[in-house]
């Protein structure tokens, strides 16, 4: 197989399958997204504490921004004006964005919701605003997005079935307009998003009626807001058969190292989860060998690494006493080696993830990394 | 002249003049500090929001400890036991730590004076601490400083001539047994500190009997307390003469580039000063041009970076539109680009300086330096 380079249009290839689980690649102008891939958020136009050159040095090859955050500030036509995104955060692979309609719901202030749109406020300064499904397309791109999500309404988990049906009705509604929206691209793609909450009926009904659009990938939606794990894999395991093989799959919003591990067999490409980053900036630490809580004392005279083995320097080469420390005085740099270690297990998890299927292991390779999670987690008990 | 390289013992070399403005190097087994010197803080621990490979490759040769906040957390006992500061921080060059005095007198709660040292609570959880001149030399000996300071009763100014020179008695006393508490250790130092506040009786005074003590270098304290720029120069040129010119000179907690470019004028070595790196995680640059605040809407669009000409990317690769947006959304990379600016440029004006000297151009370096900022202060004026 020769390694795939940028391509002039979108374009998805699968490489090898191993059960349901699959590796390949999206190719599009600024570059290769290697699948499965989990996408760093970079909410305000950074992947907080972490310099964009070390993303990439991570093997990230895509970072997600919130349309939602950066509609707000800069500001999508300021955005336009200085270049769009790639440039102003300096990041120049593929950038993915959401609708922005997420985070309306759950930040904003007196959102109201109709037909047409939503109306809200800022949670930064107050302002008015209006998103409609034509209007996040042409945001996402001003931002100058090259994986755009059609605008959708999604339902925190549990709701009324009636809830769940009505916003996946209008979501399917906004889907055709924000395909209209965005036209012939042949650079950059729009997803749909399958929504239908923990309802499989509604998911499978959703996920036919976006296929029929004919868009460049799939995502999952709606899920990760409440429900168990064991729900989450259900409709994916609902939604997947329904989805064409040869579009990626994108998983929005998740999740956990074993919700990777559980969705990638399952057969998802893409993720994007503000875990890693966020628990970095709280003392949790994500190693191979399980999640270690960096606040807790048992570690103050601890003088090992999170891991002596890791590529990642702020895995290897400072003790965890240090880290322990870091993370006791609310030190940035507690919050710039924890977030760069996670994001590094994170990346190096799907790096392991797509090697195990190209070589028809991946049951293996996911019992494995789960063996070596429980060491952490015993330790803890432990030492509790 | 060759290169210096570290030394089995603690020395220090002048290698040329201009004017009262000296350049030289002390050297030491962890290695050389080019003087003069500028010693970032490094607080807790950490140059706050840097990682030490950054702050070594800026060109610092050594950074400031502080023993106030390395007593409370991590403790000394406990740092010891880790195997100092250097390996807990990594930071392999020599570390200076100060007494810890200026700190109990600013910081602790509940601070009770008496002739043989402070008793007080640790503003982190309130727990009863005392320092006295011996245990101040002990904990500098626990953490593994390299250059350690007397502990000194410094008053904030202005205060009575009364007190400050009750403060800067008991601080010769405490000069007296903090260096029979250091005693021999040829690798590393113990510097006196000048006192005497804005009486320039006192600092002579303080001067005449701390040299008499034969120290291996000696600092001016209670600078930079609240005095006008003018006070200070004042007793830095009351002080100067009465100081071995063989013996480095350390101008405490001190400052703002023109102070340092004045104060290098009047024969000082060494400085340590939070400016940077605070100023950095609030939003404001200092650049060859100047003081940039980046919170100041008139950067909102402003695709030019800070200094196209610095060798450090936070100063040239980012556009002071994006530094701005990062201000402003309070984001984590806008104070590490920003504390590395400022550190880069810190460094940048020492190096320019020692070059200088070495050349005998140091009053033209001045001139150029100063007409430099006066660019960005008038541009602020224009667009304000």
């Amino acid at each position: 197989m020769t390694e795939p380079t940028a391509t002039p249009e979108f374009r998805f290839a699968l490489h090898a399958t191993d059960g349901q689980a699959r590796t390949g690649a999206i190719t599009l102008p600024r570059g290769v997204i290697r699948t499965p891939a989990f996408m760093p958020v970079g909410t305000a136009a950074t992947v907080k504490a972490m310099y964009a050159d070390q993303v990439r040095d991570l093997g990230a090859d895509v970072v997600l921004g919130n349309t939602y955050h950066l509609m707000l500030r800069p500001g999508p036509e300021r955005m336009a004006r200085l270049g769009g995104l790639h440039r102003f955060m300096r990041w120049d692979g593929p950038i993915l964005t959401d609708s922005g309609g997420f985070q309306v719901m759950s930040l904003s202030a007196l959102r109201k919701l109709d037909e047409d749109g939503v109306t809200f406020r800022s949670h930064v300064d107050g302002s008015a605003h209006r998103m409609s499904p034509e209007r996040s397309i042409e945001i996402q791109g001003l931002l100058g997005s090259d994986i755009q999500m059609q605008l959708d309404e999604c339902v925190r988990l549990p709701a009324p079935p009636e809830a769940i049906e009505k916003a996946m009705r209008l979501s399917l509604r906004w889907a055709e307009r924000c395909r209209a929206a965005f036209g012939e691209q042949p650079g950059k793609a729009m997803f749909g998003i399958v929504q239908g909450g923990d309802v499989p009926e509604l998911r499978v009904e959703s996920a036919r009626a976006l296929v029929d659009l004919d868009l460049k990938g799939y995502a999952i939606g709606g899920l990760a807001v409440g429900e168990p794990q064991a729900v989450m894999l259900a409709m994916i395991e609902t939604v997947e058969p329904h989805l064409p093989r040869e579009k990626p799959r994108y998983l929005m919003g998740v999740g956990t190292p074993d919700d990777l591990l559980r969705a990638v067999e399952r057969g998802v490409d893409m993720f994007d989860c503000v875990m890693p980053t966020r628990a970095g900036r709280h003392g949790l630490a994500y190693t191979r060998h399980g999640r270690v809580n960096l606040r807790n004392a048992r570690h103050a005279e601890d003088v090992r690494p999170l891991d002596e083995t890791s590529r990642c320097p702020a895995a290897r080469d400072y003790s965890r006493a240090y880290l322990h420390h870091l993370v006791r005085s609310e030190e940035i740099l507690g919050m710039m080696l924890l977030t760069w270690n996670n994001l590094a297990y994170y990346q190096d998890l799907m790096a392991g993830m797509r090697a195990a299927i190209r070589e028809g292991r991946f049951a293996a390779f996911a019992e494995e990394t789960r063996a070596g999670w429980a060491q952490a987690e015993a330790a803890a008990k432990a030492g509790a």
